[in-house]
């Protein structure tokens, strides 16, 4: 092949969910690396609830994509090319690339992957960005300690799954939040002590439905989603409860707008309890904490994971919208290229 | 005098600021103090915001007054009378004695107050209550840096005007929200770098003043107020800042009904930030700290401390609620009896 397909930002879906069109596929020649860049094929790309942000004119905490530009993402390949020391043809990499099916990408942004027997796929999520997410909010920032209870939203998805298991291999009792039966079962059956599904609640059944699955009380909130299944768990709070804020996905098409609801301002008073904001990038000099650890539990059974895998790149702002939606479930990845580990 | 004076709560202030009449002063044959108790004569008394949370029926961190009680409170003052080991007449001390001229008070849950050269009202402000609130919330939740931006609402007031000169010991930049000019002018005299008036400030314009009198942003605010001031501070908040509740009088007087305003989840998320609730109690073990620090800074000037007496103790509740109106500058006492140290 020598073409390159990406999707570059057509159009910015302001305070409206994002669409497929939002995406334009382009094509272009194949990159010539340069000298210290190495030529990547994706085999994976992550999707994740963060790229949202990304395409907003929000300030954040990192730049956003202009119309025009290459969608941002990380991705998993192969490596076809190299003009870099210590990369060469066939090495497995991941790294931010984006959303194409090949790119040149100064080595000194990209790690590579040792053969370690686990799919591909899973150093974009277990074993990458949302697993060490997952790993340093629930551990360092929620300090879960064993007899706690752990409540999770999004707790089916690439976070909320590890979040709950971690919880429990760490003696605490996980519950979760997700959306729909299937997911709740699927808490339920890695080992989340229970679930519920917050579809069709409203405000005060949101509340009872965590004072019915914490009936000892929220210890740890770890809050992907914001809102109002936010005041359901605040409402459930103990003395000395830890809220750890990961995603705000709730509030993900209107980022624009004030977010308004309640403050719980008093409740932190009274149950001398913290809200603390969490970025994953604060954490690269610890990353070996991780590495020791969770390869270690995929290994022995401790952690399980599932992923959605979508077939094909030219469905990548397809599957990105349904993301948004929740119409995932697991970890979501697009499989854009052959996986070398299946040939 | 043969006659006990007190006041009971007579009606309950609910979704309305409290008024005198809220009150009654009722008269009682003196106390009898009995085994292990001693009488004590109330020399001054304390005046504090979160005494408004005592008298609503909102479940908070300590039990509510009921109708017809006596009205809870610190208070200062003279032993008269002891049937308790270790008191005898003359004694100093201080305790929560509650809104009465007299009491008889278990010993153990009094306090002496050694002879040390500073007013007696002292005790019950920057070497009471209040004082531990400003020392350990700031140093032990906020945890300032040097060269960093310590914002302060109700600067002026009991724990304000501390946490704002404590900031400044600790080498930080100190800024203080006061309500009018007066108040704002003390804070720049005791050392706040600066101030600002929030009276008559719309919600962008009290942005913009935090703004200006906080060009390096903010990386701890000290919250006394909660409400749109709270919405302010966190608008100019800085990555890695630390928002400390320790009140929220602006919506003392309507806890009945829910906070609703500006959430500030992303926030927190963007900047890594955390909010966290703040109570003195919390503190008991470790009052040495306080104790090995405050009287020093007070003898040897690095503190100053303002208080607002008020004389008479039928003037009770009419101060109480014009505390809540923000009328009292610096700390309110009530003097309700002669002051053994100006005999």
């Amino acid at each position: 092949m020598t073409v390159q397909r990406r999707f570059v930002l057509a159009d910015r879906p302001t305070m409206r969910a994002p669409r497929a069109t939002d995406f334009r596929l382009e094509e272009a020649p194949m990159p010539e690396p340069k000298a210290g860049e190495v030529l990547v094929r994706t085999v994976f790309l992550s999707l994740d609830p963060y790229m949202r942000g990304r395409i907003s004119q929000v300030k954040s905490y990192a730049r956003g994509v202009e119309p025009g530009e290459t969608m941002v993402g990380e991705a998993a390949g192969e490596v076809i090319q190299s003009r870099a020391e210590g990369f060469q043809p066939g090495d497995l990499v991941r790294g931010h690339i984006g959303w194409q099916t090949h790119a040149a990408v100064p080595a000194a942004q990209l790690r590579r992957i040792a053969p370690d027997g686990f799919p591909l796929s899973y150093h974009l999520g277990v074993l990458g960005m949302p697993g060490r997410t997952a790993y340093f909010a629930l551990l360092d920032v929620g300090q879960p300690k064993a007899g706690e209870t752990v409540l999770v939203s999004a707790a089916s998805g690439a976070v909320g799954q590890l979040v709950g298991q971690i919880a429990s291999l760490k003696g605490a009792r996980a519950v979760g939040i997700a959306g729909g039966p299937a997911k709740v079962a699927y808490c339920r059956e890695i080992g989340f002590a229970d679930a519920f599904d917050y579809k069709g609640l409203d405000d005060d059944a949101l509340v009872a439905a965590v004072a019915r699955t914490c009936p000892a009380g929220v210890d740890v909130y770890f809050d992907n989603v914001g809102g109002v299944i936010h005041d359901a768990a605040m409402a459930n709070l103990n003395l000395g409860g830890r809220v750890i804020i990961c995603g705000t996905i709730s509030g993900y098409n209107r980022l624009e707008q004030q977010d308004t609801g309640r403050r719980h301002l008093r409740t932190l008073l009274v149950k001398r309890a913290r809200i603390q904001g969490f970025l994953v990038s604060d954490y690269a000099a610890r990353e070996a904490e991780f590495e020791a650890d969770m390869p270690k539990w995929l290994k022995d059974g401790s952690i399980r994971y599932r992923e959605d895998i979508v077939d094909g790149f030219e469905k990548t702002p397809e599957a990105f919208a349904g993301l948004l939606e929740g119409k995932n479930f697991g970890k979501l990845v697009v499989r854009a290229g052959a996986d070398p580990a299946r040939q």
